[in-house]
């Protein structure tokens, strides 16, 4: 049984994310719909970036993500189809698969402008029902990715650029929140090849996390590896490093919002 | 694989959902059940009656939907189970299937009192559980509705009026919201064909749309196709008439609520 | 097709729950995964376990669920699988079963400790996904519980105490709100039993019900059974005492509070 996952900001008060299983299971009567979630913020592209690059590598060979982060739907902006790592990416080309083409083995990708695989009439303002839903599932039925639309390299799509933290010469990482979490953690775009390179491969060298005025000195282990109501650093299950508070919520905790720097320093 | 849909007001907090398809899987367990949406509001039947009526068609011929909005459970009222549309559709009988049963092809309508499809025993406090749920996935199984009560006719169910907008004689429209969405996008009960008739078949005519003491002359094509945080009128996905604002939330904007009035005028 | 259901407080806003179904479905792609619910209240180790003693009822045998509130993963609390009224639980052993351990029919119940059925590398922040999910998957797919780890018994788990209401020796029972569900309504951990026991075999005694210096007299059948906006009690859904408010929000209209109390006298 093939799969197909859905990760968009549709949120789940309306019929928006149930009428596209509808359509993809009127295609595909056969595929597993996942959702991965629909509360990216509101047109939020560098969050569901962050989220795809981060979820796509727990699920099997073949699996087709749909991403509908779409603030400029119905315009001329293109919806693309890429295979990546064995798994296939549809989305709009709007930015929201940036850290998945910057992967190494991107083969192949194509502008997906095969009407005969859209619902007809295509609406001009809900193109995840009408093109990404059903191209999706005829993608996953097998239907190869050329028979969408002409084949397009890296540097046709649009890529978001400084998504990821930056290291600066003396090895002081300049990063930011870019998800907080149903607990309040904050998650940042701090990786762990970031934070080795900052330590200069020297793992015992103590790593100081600085959020507004306040240092949080070493990374822990667990998010209950220090007192209750106490702030830590951790790498997170997305391997990227987070800020937490045993048993409490970090976002009230240093009254935190999306975009806050944070910065490392060894 | 045949398909069941749960269009509820019963949000997603508690285990209701959750217990709702451990019965459909019980009594069917190769059916695939889709979610429409649990964020109805608290027992807003009209809110219900609407989005069932836009979500059905998009899913395919022997779907089994369950809406389940009953403020009334455990009192007098029935339950119906109609196929319209070469579709199945199982409710309480109060109204929140009225656009599904106006439309033409109702064929055939039962009132369900076999109880042979129930859980035993049946709680007055959750039939969502205890009837609808095994009902509909013995209809998901191929049961005939005659075997689950006797047949009735649309007069023999509850109905209500007022639903959709009115056209004057003037061509003016008297609508009003009966939905915000997730993005603060504000639905009203203005459809395509009543907009047409207002412009007496003559599309060139600029359409004017009332809401508050404001005008908005036009409709748009896309959400994006105004200036950022300007306020628009566009058909929606619904094909119902929405106000949205670019990038920006109509609910905040106008300070709206459910049941405000909408105007259009020629 | 076998059943996998999650019950976690991980909420809906991020990817943790999708990419435990990722997991999951790498395991076993034939199995139906349910969610019951993701919304308990953050680290709720009492409420989740009475939710899952609802929940279980109603799926068929066979049912493997998923019990994640794990406020010590990465810590030295274990995690265990057992099997009760031939259905499968794992969780980690924090006392999120002890009502399900409480029940008579306990067999086997197992430490999981074999590490070839979890992800390699295991983190230390997301056991759900890194042991539970695909030990869960595993079970489903018909694996021995023995095969994961040596076999406990009920005095090995953590078991909470306290948490079912006491009956006093002159029949009052003083219990608690142990969750407020979407609608507002009050559920106790006052069962039936308990109140069958606190009526002496009497069912003709009328039941009177304390919440803060409120008292309701008799038990409703229904929701809709007394004036709107009138409060009642009742025997909910969960075959567990509950307060609600006819059309109306019992958690508004008594300010009420998880853990508030809720006495019954005869």
């Amino acid at each position: 049984m093939s799969i197909i996952t859905l990760l968009t900001d549709f949120g789940l008060d309306d019929e928006y994310v149930g009428v596209m299983k509808g359509v993809i299971l009127s295609v595909n009567p056969a595929v597993a719909i996942v959702d991965i979630t629909h509360r990216i913020d509101n047109q939020d592209i560098v969050q569901a970036a962050f989220t795809i690059h981060s979820a796509y590598r727990f699920f099997p060979d073949g699996t087709v993500h749909l991403v509908v982060v779409d603030p400029d739907v119905g315009m001329e902006r293109a919806i693309i189809a890429a295979e990546i790592h064995r798994q296939f990416f549809i989305a709009p080309d709007n930015g929201v698969l940036s850290l998945m083409v910057a992967d190494a083995t991107v083969w192949p990708m194509v502008r997906v402008t095969n009407a005969r695989y859209f619902l007809s009439p295509v609406s001009r303002t809900f193109h995840g029902r009408d093109k990404i839903a059903p191209v999706g599932a005829h993608v996953s039925k097998g239907i190869q990715l050329k028979a969408l639309g002409p084949e397009i390299g890296r540097a046709d799509v649009v890529c978001l650029e400084g998504l990821q933290a930056e290291v600066s010469e003396n090895g002081e990482i300049i990063g930011r929140i870019v998800a907080i979490d149903h607990f309040g953690n904050l998650i940042t775009n701090i990786d762990t090849a970031r934070l080795t390179q900052a330590q200069r491969n020297d793992p015992a060298k103590t790593i100081q996390v600085k959020i507004g005025c306040r240092i949080i000195r070493g990374l822990s282990e667990t998010y209950a590896g220090v007192a209750q109501n106490t702030p830590l650093a951790l790498i997170g299950s997305r391997e990227y490093l987070e800020i937490a508070v045993n048993r409490g919520n970090a976002r009230r905790f240093f009254n935190a919002q999306k975009d806050d720097p944070v910065q490392v320093m060894v």
